[in-house]
């Protein structure tokens, strides 16, 4: 019989209980709003969006707000630096596109999402739904949401 | 007496010990190399330094290798699309300087700094030590090493 103490010993240690805690935690209780623009925009009209929306990661979509492509601030320094002219290229020339984009879903592991950022080196990743029409774009989440979940498993011991 | 079973009841619960885990990581622990430019190189070299050593931060240095300034790479994409000859502007111009830069040492609670980095909007802080010459750079601590620790945290339950 258990003892009656309101507790008992599960078997698990301090870390594993903390483990398993992290583990559970999901992409849609750290996501934050996506920014996206047309496929047709200038590049300099890009770079004055995410400068307006103060974001590192912009994606891109069609008419349909169809998932088409994703810029970085990486993507758009370099193109920067070139010789263009920044207001006649469009954005879908230098995106990164499909079948190359790192994408997730609200309910997948916020840990495994962590370790796509890492692997792939990107800032962020769209958090997308698949519909009749495509793949939508409904959130974005960055390596900002990750340090805020750290933090927040320090103060509360989890959300 | 306590039960001789190789554990006891410390009073705290799985929470507790987890955030107590937690805000006793430091800096040292994870944070990488910094990249430095010396203050009178072009905002272009500045550019392609970051895309070489592939850093989001460049720290700015003076001849006594003393750290006077800071370039994010929103800076540096918020100067390239002004009317400027990039090659010709020197990166003190335009970098964040002493006493705006927010800085920590390796001894600082990684938690305090991950705050830091999300109330200050900044993707990374310098790791300093304070000499007889000044401030020197001796660290770079970022988001990435943010998302590092959360990921080891859920592997590990800690480094």
């Amino acid at each position: 019989a258990r003892p009656r103490v309101g507790y008992y010993f599960t078997g698990k240690t301090g870390s594993q209980v903390l483990t398993d805690k992290i583990k559970k935690l999901q992409v849609k209780d750290f996501q934050s709003i996506p920014v996206v623009v047309a496929e047709n925009v200038s590049v300099y009209d890009a770079i004055v969006t995410m400068f307006l929306e103060d974001v590192g990661t912009l994606f891109v979509v069609d008419q349909g707000s169809i998932l088409v492509g994703v810029l970085s601030r990486k993507d758009l320094l370099r193109t920067s630096i070139g010789k263009q002219e920044l207001s006649t290229i469009p954005v879908n020339i230098i995106m990164t596109r499909m079948p190359n984009i790192t994408m997730c879903e609200r309910e997948d592991s916020l840990i495994d999402v962590a370790q796509k950022l890492i692997e792939k080196q990107i800032d962020a990743l769209p958090v997308v739904k698949l519909t009749e029409k495509g793949i939508e774009v409904i959130g974005r989440i960055t390596k900002t949401n990750m340090t805020k979940a750290l933090v927040s498993l320090a103060i509360d011991g989890l959300v």
